[in-house]
């Protein structure tokens, strides 16, 4: 680690000032650091955003690509040109129909999985590689339950850096099909995410290269912030009442809250409180769901996850306790939703809203309409419902849902003889 | 046909002033209509845009939404409130490593498998849909090799109309799951597509079903001319030198041409001349690229299909004619490429690019290989490559092509084996 620190430039873009623990406070360089040597507690990056103008940032940002690359001045890293484009500033649709369902008026959908690997991950890897590349790094990596490894190869495959990719040997064949086209090393470990992840933490550090979501963690989880921005800028600069959101590290979770709060702090934004920030989680692992229900501020780690959502997979999740006090601040619920739920929910997205979703958004919407159910959601509240990843990824949990009649002879006779059948 | 006339309400909507035949010239209203009842020939939609002024046009452009529904008054249809967002307006890449490896300096990707279905046809579709909603119809349907089955579902779903998709039975399972999905009644049909074409024709007259591609195909292609309006737009409105599209019934390459077109008459770029405008098919479904290669005016219909390009397998094209007419009169060429070839270009366009393609745009990087190879397109030209499908829909294609190791146990000395034995 500290060899890492020697070796790589300090690099400050824009309003950041370094990195800071979330615990003890301790200040370091922006380098490829992500644990506080004092106190062991995780880092994250700290900005003086004194020096922004609210108006101007707003006319930048405005007038700025039609990617995350236009909350450049919000973001760690200077934009790389050589990045994916059109990632990012994914549409935010109007649910009429789904909405209607659930008895919502102004529900709407953020559908991130129209982007370039068709996941949210392309967001936190766009800033993850760019860090890389202005600290030097000519290798990047991740240990991935599968959106990542196909952002990670991806985005690699376009920068032109050597990529590995580390996964739990059981995920989804189509995951990593859309991982290894891009030319990335895949390496299958026989274990859960949480021994995938460990194991890439001892290879960070002994070859030096940047995981995206280990030494490059601080940058890369700034990325998802933009969640956030868009969302309000989609609005019409303002902040919804209440947002679902899935848990797997909780990085997601939190940072989209920290995209809110900053909103508010640089006066974006009219609103002066948080939206109610709801996490959703599959209750084969489900553990800040858990620890949430039983009003616990321990995660107790869930060792074998049972779930097809696999990208949520996450049983020891690093962001889990931060989860929680988000939730408690903002009134929000952590939901749990089991494999029926997920399947229903993914239909049910599928024919009301035209969207295919991966189970990640299954469980999402699942737990929104638990809430709607429970009357948790008020029928006028703005709710956004964000959907993470696409269902192409994951035909297999679909498989056999919808079986296909039996071929048809191309005459009209036929077809009327098929269509009474019906 | 004339049942359909008289109980649909005509509208015209914005520049709109009928139907007209492409090749008779005759007229007719904005109607359910494709085919001229004097002479055969097809029907197109016909604008007066004399009204339109080209600076208050341009400002409108780009003041609208991020989708194809910026061109608004350039379309047959009113904007269909419920149709999906974000159709259209996708990434235009700047391809610096491929550009690198083919010896193109300005090569560009307009990557349309980002689209909410994943491929162009949310383009046509919407348009179609957002027709059919004026014309009073509650079903719609369409014939199609795969990728159109899933827009139509998906913008069905969305819309809330009922939804039949025909498809040959042979067509890729990913894409029979990317419709049935939404919930559209799939009709799979034991035959090519040109036979679900011949009778789904039949089906469009019998019950009065509105299907995107025949009865409503006047609209519906429209859609396509949107490709070309924002390629113009992102390269700073102005015309590129060359570009490379795959060609299936032609309505595609020759709507791009007629977009093209229109943007010099309407002064929206300084250019005078189209860009040279290339086509691509698969050698084992090409008849357009043989009739071009053999210098024949007529096309030999291909009977049957053998190609992993079922998305391009359309052995009777409706719009081969016209794009061989495209292809002489701006000095384009009609090439075709193999089954080796197709995989190899999908292959390098995922690792130069970051991009995930269908076999169709593997036929259309491989074309635009051989063009460049060949000395066809100057390594000065501005150059763009049409990525209209995606590759997730079609892994099968791909299996078995990037063997993964055997599952390595979690531990660093394990990991150390496996990277020495690469």
């Amino acid at each position: 680690m500290t060899q890492l620190i020697e070796n790589a430039q300090e690099q400050t873009y824009g309003s950041v000032t370094g990195l800071r623990c979330k615990e003890c406070g301790a200040s370091y360089p922006a380098v490829a650091l992500y644990v506080c040597e004092a106190c062991f507690g995780p880092l994250e990056v700290h900005y003086d955003y004194s020096n922004l103008n609210s108006r101007q940032l707003k006319s930048e940002i405005e007038s700025g690509p039609k990617s995350l690359w236009r909350y450049a001045s919000l973001l760690p890293a200077q934009p790389f040109v050589r990045s994916l484009e059109g990632v990012g500033f994914t549409p935010l649709q109007r649910a009429y129909n789904l909405g209607e369902r659930l008895g919502l008026h102004e529900l709407y959908i953020k559908n991130d999985a129209v982007n370039p690997s068709h996941s949210f991950k392309d967001r936190p890897v766009a800033v993850a590689v760019a860090k890389a590349i202005e600290l030097g790094f000519d290798t990047i990596a991740c240990a991935s339950t599968g959106n990542l490894a196909g952002a990670v190869a991806a985005a690699g495959a376009r920068a032109g850096l050597k990529t590995y990719v580390f996964v739990p040997a059981n995920i989804e064949p189509g995951k990593i099909t859309a991982a290894a086209v891009y030319g990335a090393q895949i390496v299958p470990i026989n274990g859960t995410y949480d021994e995938v992840n460990r194991l890439a933490s001892q290879i960070a550090d002994e070859y030096g290269w940047a995981f995206t979501n280990i030494n490059m963690r601080p940058y890369y989880s700034e990325g998802s912030k933009t969640l956030a921005y868009e969302t309000a800028e989609q609005l019409g600069w303002r902040l919804p009442d209440h947002v679902v959101i899935p848990i797997a590290s909780g990085s997601l979770y939190t940072k989209i809250a920290k995209g809110f709060e900053e909103l508010i702090k640089l006066r974006l934004v009219q609103d002066e409180t948080l939206p109610v920030i709801s996490g959703a989680q599959p209750s084969g692992c489900g553990p800040v769901a858990a620890a949430f229900a039983g009003g616990y501020t321990e995660i107790k780690p869930v060792k074998q996850p049972t779930t097809i959502a696999h990208s949520l997979a996450i049983g020891s999740p690093a962001d889990g306790f931060y989860s929680l006090k988000v939730a408690q601040r903002t009134g929000g619920t952590i939901g749990q939703v089991n494999d029926e739920e997920i399947i229903d929910a993914i239909k049910l997205l599928a024919q009301t809203e035209g969207i295919f979703t991966e189970p990640a958004g299954g469980v999402t919407l699942a737990t929104l309409r638990n809430l709607a159910q429970a009357g948790k959601i008020g029928r006028d509240e703005v709710t956004v419902l964000y959907i993470t990843g696409n269902g192409l990824k994951t035909q297999n949990v679909i498989e056999g849902l919808f079986p296909i009649s039996a071929p048809v002879a191309p005459r009209l006779s036929a077809f009327e003889h098929w269509l009474e059948a019906r």
